[in-house]
């Protein structure tokens, strides 16, 4: 019988950094690449990842959004052509200066995010009004060296996301498709990945640099962090009169068009793992598990096996009709503990248990990953495990609201603000909108603010910092 | 009314390189990037690649083929572990050597294949026999340097494709995993894109330097050349040895595993194309079309437009519920004309016509884009629609059949076979099984052995270099 070190060996309460790695790596969705900074996905991490896409393709094709490809090489002089937008990433680039022994005139960058060379190609496929609105979507990777310690999926110099890029006749239809966009966003991650995000705007300092504004959907981690977990930017016509990116329109003048960009990563993964695991490992919601129901066959002897098998494979079947992704675990020389334990690290969200006794009983035991709670279920029940996965999802972003809104904190005096910041969590404090006091905030509480919920203005408090009337109640937090 | 010149202005016949890039250019599938040798994707090209890669998901997830995701950068000292390997892609590797203003150490390739980097890893993930098989694939990109000129999809500095590796335990199990990727390839490329294929093995000079022996698929492109479409190969333990990917066996003893590799690019897009289009544009198989029936009206006054449209909503709605991707064309101040030409050169397999006159006869006209015929269709044969279009995809593979038929002869005349190579083709020639003759010919002919045919051993003709017995009969051509 193999006998190995399998499970977690740190509370997620006592080491919570410790014990996200390990549920990584012992759950096999992630493991480090040889070039530090780089992780490499296995099949269990990389199938979330394309059930995510599989979602957000569907809603972004309803939006009439299609997808397409760019290389990963951007030509220096490209990237600086947008000058702010360039600076923020200048640090960040990898740098490609030969073709095997050749050396290359103008360096490649390695894409930090493609705007520029989208819009160098927009600029070329828009002539008209015909061609708007332009909506295409990239499912590729983004390359921005990381000098911290690597996270897996949550600081990685490499990470899979999706960039889209639209281009509108009009600021309105930018406008409104940036909220649509990060409606899309947010209905996805507290559905299929059952965390509850708040939208609004980034400030004037944390937005994307390139962007007129940043929308942004934002969550508190169980350390008490923030994690920004996917941004919509309207980037109005900073990016289409560098790159002329400009249509005739019915009347024949032509105009500069108006332009979003948006995108999430492999993040939100990062953010299922905190969310959800417990010190058992992996939690998996069941609309992205790409096990959703294991059944464990328990039995001592040929009889017993033959016995067990046999309704196994039955339910099974059904289960299968029934478009559940269910597997059997018939490993043999593993005890059903050993398998039990196996199943709870990588996350599967219902185990069905069956042997002889149980099918004496005509039932089977069903133990649902999320709470742990173990039930008899008859086998003429079979057809509720649809619903029974249903619940777990529900339940399990009922739990996550609960345990957000338990660390969201309405505060306005500094002093308990600095108190309370250190054991984390978001900050709903009044602030007055000047740069200067969201500087100081950081500087002196770590605190950014992550986000600005849309109608949160409020003119009649007194801001957290200089005391001055309050314009807005954003919320603050550390971040990762 | 919009004038511009979208059409095709050379022969297929006359100038086949020039008529392809136009193909491809003006049907909207791929444009140039600014760095040479890199193209981009626009919507219509990307998605006839996904609808391959969904087609070979199912077929490799039948097989227990999961995917995963490898990061782009391989360290230099990695990529050398396997020397003969690393020299076929010694000259093609793009090298980062610095992120933002840091020089890096041991310089960064960019993936031209990731055996090395998915070898490091699967060493550490495979312990036991109860690790394998492994079997993983990965869609990403590969970049190998280009310096000939680009041609968008066979000639680019990064391509689009799948690679695939798998482990196994038995040299038996790692060689028939080869054959069924083939086979897999085999049948996708012709009942998806209608293209035939020869598969046999590559030369020993021709086979991929990593690997004991590749098998490949070969198709023969309307110019008289030959395509690589997709190779698998038998690495057998020339990877495992210096990767030390080892497996304690049931009885604990260690073993060096047996491994493949294998991939396809967009490549096939670039022969779907070459194969199918004619001098209208790109012909599309049904299969792969992102929009396989266009919908014209066609009125004259508002009357007329309300009359027609909701008949063609109504088709609409009625193929859409039959999963056919339908598009209706009520573009604004567009002739019936103009958008004919435009669907034709987007390759459209399908155009149905419905005017007035239609609606009182209760039929409608439809348009075979592969052959350009168009006939009367009741609107009570409706329903016969995905039958046509079967029909358009059987037929359109047969129809390659018979050109790739008519390409291929028979040779056993080196003067014969020095003249004819001028025009093209795929010539089964005997040959003595010697390197020398095989190089003699590539160098006084330029044709490779493109393709060993399994059972094609013949031991009773003359090599056609040297006169001596023959071993085999492989298929010669000049190759992409």
């Amino acid at each position: 019988m193999v006998k190995e070190d399998v499970g977690i060996t740190v509370a997620k309460e006592d080491d919570f950094s410790e014990w996200y790695t390990q549920v990584v790596l012992k759950a096999k969705l992630a493991d480090y690449a040889p070039v530090k900074g780089l992780i490499v996905l296995r099949p269990d991490g990389y199938s979330i990842w394309e059930s995510l896409r599989s979602t957000f393709d569907k809603k972004f094709a309803k939006n009439g959004i299609r997808n397409g490809f760019l290389p990963i090489l951007i030509p220096e002089s490209l990237l600086g052509k947008e000058q702010k937008h360039f600076a923020g990433f200048n640090p960040e680039v990898f740098w490609v200066t030969h073709s095997g022994t050749n050396e290359i005139g103008d360096r490649l960058a390695l894409r930090p995010t493609s705007e520029t060379l989208a819009y160098t190609l927009y600029s070329k496929w828009i002539q008209s009004w015909r061609d708007l609105p332009l909506k295409i979507n990239f499912w590729n990777t983004a390359l921005r060296a990381e000098i911290k310690a690597t996270k897996p999926f949550l600081r990685t110099s490499e990470f899979l996301w999706q960039e889209g890029h639209t281009v509108h006749s009009t600021e309105e239809e930018a406008e409104s498709e940036v909220m649509k966009i990060l409606e899309i966003y947010k209905n996805t991650v507290e559905e299929e990945l059952a965390i509850p995000v708040t939208t609004g705007k980034k400030s004037e300092k944390e937005k994307f640099v390139g962007a007129v504004y940043t929308t942004t959907m934002e969550s508190i981690m169980p350390d008490g962090k923030a994690l920004q977990m996917g941004t919509s930017h309207f980037l109005g016509q900073n990016f289409s009169k560098p790159f002329e990116v400009k249509f005739a329109d019915k009347d024949n003048v032509e105009h500069f068009a108006w332009q979003t960009s948006w995108g999430v990563s492999w993040r939100l993964i990062g953010a299922m793992i905190m969310v959800h695991g417990d010190n058992k490992g992996l939690v998996l919601p069941p609309k992205v598990a790409p096990i959703q129901v294991v059944i464990v066959p328990i039995y001592k002897n040929d009889e017993g096996k033959n016995i067990v098998s046999s309704k196994v494979e039955d339910i099974k079947n059904e289960l299968e009709l029934k478009e559940i992704r269910v597997h059997v675990d018939d490993r043999e020389g593993l005890s059903p503990g050993y398998k039990f334990n196996d199943w709870e690290l990588k996350g599967v969200p219902l185990r069905i248990e069956i042997g002889p006794k149980d099918i004496e009983k005509q039932s089977m035991i069903i133990a649902k990953r999320y709470n742990l709670e173990k039930s008899s279920l008859s086998f003429t029940e079979i057809e509720k495990i649809p619903t029974i996965l249903n619940e777990i999802q529900i339940d399990m972003l009922k739990n996550a609201k609960k345990q957000s809104e338990i660390n969201t904190i309405n505060i306005s005096n500094y002093d308990e603000f600095k108190s309370k910041i250190e054991k984390g969590g978001f900050f709903n404090a009044p602030w007055c909108g000047e740069l200067q006091c969201e500087e100081k905030i950081k500087e002196e509480t770590g605190a950014d603010i992550r986000v600005i919920p849309f109608d949160c203005e409020d003119r009649n408090q007194k801001c957290i910092y200089c005391q001055s009337q309050s314009k807005i109640i954003p919320i603050f937090a550390r971040g990762y």
